[in-house]
């Protein structure tokens, strides 16, 4: 696979602070060529589970031969490793923290722990790796030398759970993972096991007070203001209201993330 | 007119959320050698009011051939049809709502219903058409595909109530249509209109409790912390106050997009 | 020094409004290659002091022949003058208000007065400086027009205040000059000044209610949220919390910036 030359970022440094500005410095420097794009930067300090959904969200729609940097690196200056991950079309760097675990347990591929300082920037600082070890890793990948020059390959990267819907009689469960701007719930229950799980059935999606009876095709389907489950556009189950907020529909304090969101299957459509 | 290769966006997607990243990703995988300038993501969700005015205040600072691609779109995967429009010097994209249409009504061009589906990404879902109409389109015409194979010219654009300033005797009415970060109010009361109306005379420009004397021609004729009313940038009239917020000052509750700016005609200056 | 066709930008307009896109398109018009980075737009209206640390915090680490713009500028409009410095690695752009002071005082080069209308946007509007002076000047730097053509050398530049450590016997005086979105509580301490100051003895750190003993060397040497001072990225001391805010654990109402950090010498490390 060769290069695009196209790098992405997802990091939890925000876009008021020199950081990420400082990690495209140091790219260009490398590699004057590299075309860089934010995927986010507004994650909650620390949080890798998300960060881990929002790269498996948006990585495929980038080309082939791209790039995928993730710093969201709460280990940062300890022991934990930095890490490559190469598919067949992409390259993967970030922390070996479980950041690109849904990547590596869902892709084919090779892990490597990044381990040639020469790849690095001198001298390498506890508190920015992003700087010091990532951004010159992806600008040199970008600019294409071969990751196995850059570390050696390791077979036990570190995991994340991946919550998993259930299935329980007439009752699939499956929670919120991500919540988006426009108070979307998206959650775990993808297009094929909702479809192997219901058949020719119809459903009520149940999640905290919110009831809806069946699965939409778009948000237009209900009424203005109502609530309306749906295929999103990532490929996962999510309940919205239309032209409104679903999350202001919830009545629960605190962390949305993880929230049970179940489907009871009904009698057959006709 | 030769497209120049660069693709603007306006969004509602917020910079949280993949989404933006991810019709970049599309914009690239079919050009890549566009080059893609955000323009702002931060709308509330669903402003088409709002976007119609950052398109119209910033569009005409691109090269000439460049592609401006504007993504607010409500009625996403309901028949609301995609848009194009193009005139001598830009290209417009975006869903058929109103948000292109101050472009289309101030400017000649022609405009198209984008229905080839041959230069849509597929599957193309019902829920993010961005991804899977705007962006690829937008890409398309970047590199230079007729715009004229990706549809059918259209007579019949969504229409945007614009509001306009009114003349009643010695009063000029308009609104506030914008607040920006500074806190400046600005107005659809544009210069030639405020210079046709006031002649050699002075004047008073009241806005709820702010009053001011006089169009100044900077924020530091007024006393730090003090209201003042000048021509802003984008060519219309702005009520600020120097060094501060003009929208501290006033006692409004809720909305401040549509409020009542006055205009009275005083003496002739001398 | 050739340019790099790179262009960073530092401002406190946001990302909500078009303004900073507006520079981006008056630049591509001027040189379609340039390069533009993002450093901040975050910065409070008018705050001069952080956008002059952001931009020592971050020039360094962009490739040589880069332009750096900054552009805040609460006096846009009245006298004060519109600025160039030239290093032999960088071009620095902005208003004449001590925003480049730290720059100009800590690197050698020139400091010119862009005084040469020709090579600004016109009509030159007083309120947006960025899209009619800063932007077509950086543009034109990058592209490779010879700075001395473009204004008048100058001795005497607008100065900033920087504060010092100062050492009163076997105490340290700093301050707290930046905070990130970590909640980082960044220092005017540099390595240097520390060391020197502490030779081979161990210290304490205090800053408001919290103290901290000795200095680590990352945020993980501390147990969960417990504090630590560090010397951070930028080579400034840092007060940090692992995996918390150090900013939540003072009980200080109002500003942050500028509260007093006391380095308290200890007996020797052994």
């Amino acid at each position: 696979m060769a290069p695009s030359g196209i790098i992405t970022l997802i990091t939890d440094f925000g876009l008021a602070d020199p950081y990420v500005s400082i990690m495209k410095g140091v790219i260009l420097g490398l590699n004057p060529g590299a075309k860089i794009i934010d995927i986010t930067h507004e994650l909650a300090p620390g949080d890798i589970f998300c960060a881990a959904m929002v790269l498996r969200d948006s990585f495929a729609y980038f080309p082939e031969g791209t790039v995928h940097v993730v710093v969201v690196d709460p280990g940062v200056g300890t022991d934990r490793r930095p890490l490559a991950f190469l598919t067949d079309q992409y390259f993967f760097v970030g922390p070996d923290n479980g950041v690109l675990w849904p990547i590596i347990s869902e892709n084919r591929g090779t892990a490597i722990h990044l381990d040639n300082a020469s790849f690095f920037r001198h001298p390498i600082s506890n508190t920015f790796h992003g700087r010091d070890i990532f951004a010159p890793v992806a600008a040199h990948l970008s600019a294409g030398v071969d990751v196995f020059n850059m570390g050696k390959v390791i077979e036990d990267p570190i995991t994340l759970t991946l919550p998993r819907p259930i299935q329980e009689g007439k009752l699939l469960k499956g929670q919120v993972i991500r919540i988006d701007r426009f108070g979307n719930l998206i959650t775990n229950i993808d297009e094929k096991t909702l479809k192997d799980f219901l058949g020719s059935s119809n459903c009520t999606v149940t999640v905290g007070p919110i009831r809806v009876y069946g699965i939409s095709s778009t948000y237009g389907d209900a009424p203005v203001h109502k609530e309306v489950a749906l295929m999103g556009s990532s490929g996962f189950l999510e309940i919205s209201v239309n032209q409104g907020r679903a999350t202001d529909r919830l009545d629960i304090q605190g962390d949305i993330i993880g929230i049970p969101v179940v489907i009871e299957k009904r009698r057959p459509r006709h």
